[in-house]
């Protein structure tokens, strides 16, 4: 089973490539949402860096939630869990970032992630993909895992040069250079950007009004 | 007593199988659900990996909760402690898992889990089964041990080759690739979904709801 | 006065028996209760593994308060600090279990504690006694202390055959394999099981009742 | 993309320099606010001096909040988070304090920061802009990065003897002493002073005059 | 003024005597308590055993609160601050205890301490007084500092033997064995044992009270 | 501008004097107030001891509150921080005790600080000043900065002595042992002692009454 893709389409569950001493490897980030009041827990034996990367795709996520249609609001009442097995090697790196906000999205929106891609890039507050190393080995542990379609940093095309052809043959590699552009790629359907009055959440106005229709009912 | 099952089928003690540099033995995983808050906690010198494994074990069971029968309210009016003695021995690794999960579910359900059953297995937020190691060494100590029947992750099936005819005579070995299958083995009786109406738990509403009946009794 | 035992029977002072490099030696375990919210405190320089017993014993207590005839509540609105002189000796492992859970349901219920027993073993979440080290040094610190008692667990009996005819004739040796059998020796009375409505805790509803009280009285 | 600027003038996106081993170097530091409690998070493996930078820039802020045209309840409603890429690039030092208050200004007033703009300097909780080194590489750095403008402290403008004269001719190099010197400069537009009756965000009496008036309507 | 006693009895401040590698030392204890929420902050560059014995001084007096005349609800309104100059030097042990517990007893009665009084005792959760090391070279910097009184641990009566006669004849040595002693001593007047209803703390119910009561005024 | 002061009295900006290894030099203490709930906050490489010094000051100034004219609740309602640039600069000790309160008096009661003065001196929970050492390296420092007074520990009036003649013509140098010496030079006008009646801030007493308010007026 690793190294090789899911049977299904799932939501928060993303195919993330790591490089390792040893090469290439499918990396898989599962993300899941529960009832809860904003927590951010992260398992896996993940580095300091690894672990910023998902404190950074939250935010970002969070600074555009309406345009990815989320309430607000589903932040404060929500938890979040990010794994990524195997539970016992250590992982560390930005490059699963564009992993990270993709599985975040998928939960809070529940719209599943094609089991078909992988991906691999540094992204930042603003949702810029920044470029990674070891894409060869990358692109080759995607081939390997059945992968079909692979998305790379724009910033890396020009380490395109280097890659075997057969690698090259075997696989849709596909520059991106916003998280908005991983998205329309990753998810099995577009998100749907939402409106929101913030006075829709007052909670304070909303508790007088709930009171005063209380009381005037005697 | 070390070594050896428990005399009857308990709620949250869990059969694990440690694999250490003398070979392997049996762990007994001990959970108890307290009244309380939602915190979590683990004691028995536990590693950072296996406090990790039951911190995502604690994260499907919340995620899943429903599917088990647990309402998600439960794990906000609650603590759960784990503990795995023997108190002086430091543990580590990620193949407990599918007892922890199993450990949790129990408790949160009061279902018992079936005492002549052991387990290894390391789980995923998504509730698969991963692949351990000392599986050999994990089976003789269950076959000493007492142990009729033991779960093993289904991509450890091919390590079955190099296991001694006897010990596979003398054991039930069930190859499991899911949490699913797994309860469906170690508890006593099957989990029972319910559903769940959200608006039910809206406490504010309820509140203004007392209020109401409150002020309209006068 | 040290190695020596108190002069009466005391809520929360249990003699716990330590093994160190140059022997055996009486323990002090001190436990208090205070209004509070649920803290545990514990001091004396204690390791790892002895605040893990702690924090087992806690929970223990707290799953089995009823049959202790402790109130589930009082968790919540107490502190627990649990004190072991002397304050610059280092002290660990896990064989005070039984001297902590002891000492907190002696505080817990104001049931005295017998100042001429002494006492050692590992405790598990379930309130099972798991055998301990240094047997026979405990022992003979037990008897130079004055102590007339010495619970020890079940699984360490078989060490007594080791241990000096005339330190087994000047103690009664009392081998427990239940925390149950402990308190039962350990406590100068019987705890006494009680029965508790878990609606009659329900903090919001009483608040909504004392309020229609209230409002209906004018 | 990297050592290059910007292609428009956004919020909270603030162009630094750094000075490392191999020479300077572009920093991109990247602000949002958030709906939340007053915490602020850093992310892109920052030391404790560039942490300790964040602090005091935030707490500047917050104390001329007035002065910026920030509500100064707008720090107890909003989560701040500053992230500096490259995530794996370890960074420290005091001189990005001029970039980190102009972003949070930025963010807290949604006024965008000139993307031409480079700036150095240490900031106090006064607003002071303190001397910083390496002037002659953040230098270089700024012009192969095509900013046209950089903000340096006025304590080192005795070093830009030093600096070659086609650095000088390529640059507007402007000598700063204060915060508002630098925002004045960096930003698009003037930040618009505000009043503020602390009257109007009291709470308490606010609450108490709301339920009053729920109360005088039947 | 170092190793010189105070001029006048002050609450809260209490001499201690330390045990360096240059021999003893007057030690000044500093307490004072502020409006607050039941917090303990300790300063001085306080060792961890200094620290637990200033935990296990806290909960002793909080224990005892009403055979000291201190109301329970004391400790949930205040905090603590204690405070062992010089600074700069590194303190630790567990002989402060009973300077400590003076301290805290002196600032929560507002009953001043005794300056011409020294003291050095461990103290235990149930106001024991343990011995303690450097008797000799502590009683030297009592009576080099103009100390009249010195409180020691009644288990360290057995080192007077080896005290100067001229140390002896200058100093009051008084043992205690008890914390009750103690302060029977250093303080200038005594403690004065109050009654508490716990009834009439019951918040909830004093709310509900109150609001009867403003509600039948009408 | 560095090693010289301020142009004009600001509030919360004291001048302190460090001995580094490469002789004194003026510290630049800024301390500001912000709205919050009692936090303290620290920046500046700030070591352990100087930590706790501004933890020191801090609860001083708070039990003192009344006499320096700050209302008690002025210390829940704010946030204090202090910084002590340059912030690359690692600095420790207790000698900037007395700036620590200076400033933190100054920032809670907006009386500036005479820019003129500098001050060294370790200050206790009691408000007494506690001699420091580097003197001479400090007066020099202060006369090449262009101050005018010192103030310094009366308990370090003996090493005088052996200070420069031309030093002690240049300063005015004043001894002083108590905290109170300290504000009354250092402070641009005397602080005003105000009185308090604990009763007007009884926020329950105040609830219900503007409740009974609000339903007498129906
Ligand atoms: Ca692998
Ligand atoms: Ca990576
Ligand atoms: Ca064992
Ligand atoms: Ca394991
Ligand atoms: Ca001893
Ligand atoms: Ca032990
Ligand atoms: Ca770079
Ligand atoms: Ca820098
Ligand atoms: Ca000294
Ligand atoms: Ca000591
Ligand atoms: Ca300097
Ligand atoms: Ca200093």
């Amino acid at each position: 089973r690793f190294g090789e893709i899911d049977e299904e389409d799932q939501v928060g569950v993303v195919t993330g490539l790591a490089w390792t001493e040893v090469g290439g490897e499918l990396l898989q980030i599962e993300g899941v949402v529960l009832p809860g009041k904003g927590k951010v827990t992260t398992t896996g034996k993940l580095g300091d860096v690894m672990q910023e990367s998902i404190s950074a795709a939250t935010s970002y996520v969070r600074s555009r939630a309406l345009s990815f249609g989320i309430k607000p609001t589903a932040f404060e009442k929500s938890d979040i869990h990010v794994h990524v097995p195997e539970g016992a090697t250590p992982k560390d790196g930005p490059s699963a970032g564009v992993g990270m906000v993709t599985s975040i999205v998928s939960v809070l929106t529940q719209i599943p992630v094609r089991r078909d891609i992988a991906m691999t890039g540094e992204i930042t507050l603003r949702g810029r993909v920044f470029p990674i190393g070891g894409l060869k080995e990358k692109l080759l542990a995607a081939l390997r895992g059945g992968i079909k379609t692979v998305l790379i940093p724009k910033d890396n095309e020009k380490d395109l040069a280097e890659i075997p052809d057969n690698v090259k043959a075997g696989l849709e590699i596909v520059p991106v250079s916003t998280v908005d552009e991983v998205l329309a790629r990753a998810l099995t359907r577009p998100v749907e950007p939402i409106e929101w009055a913030p006075e829709a959440e007052a909670k304070p106005a909303a508790e007088v009004k709930a009171e005063i229709d209380a009381l005037v009912t005697h």
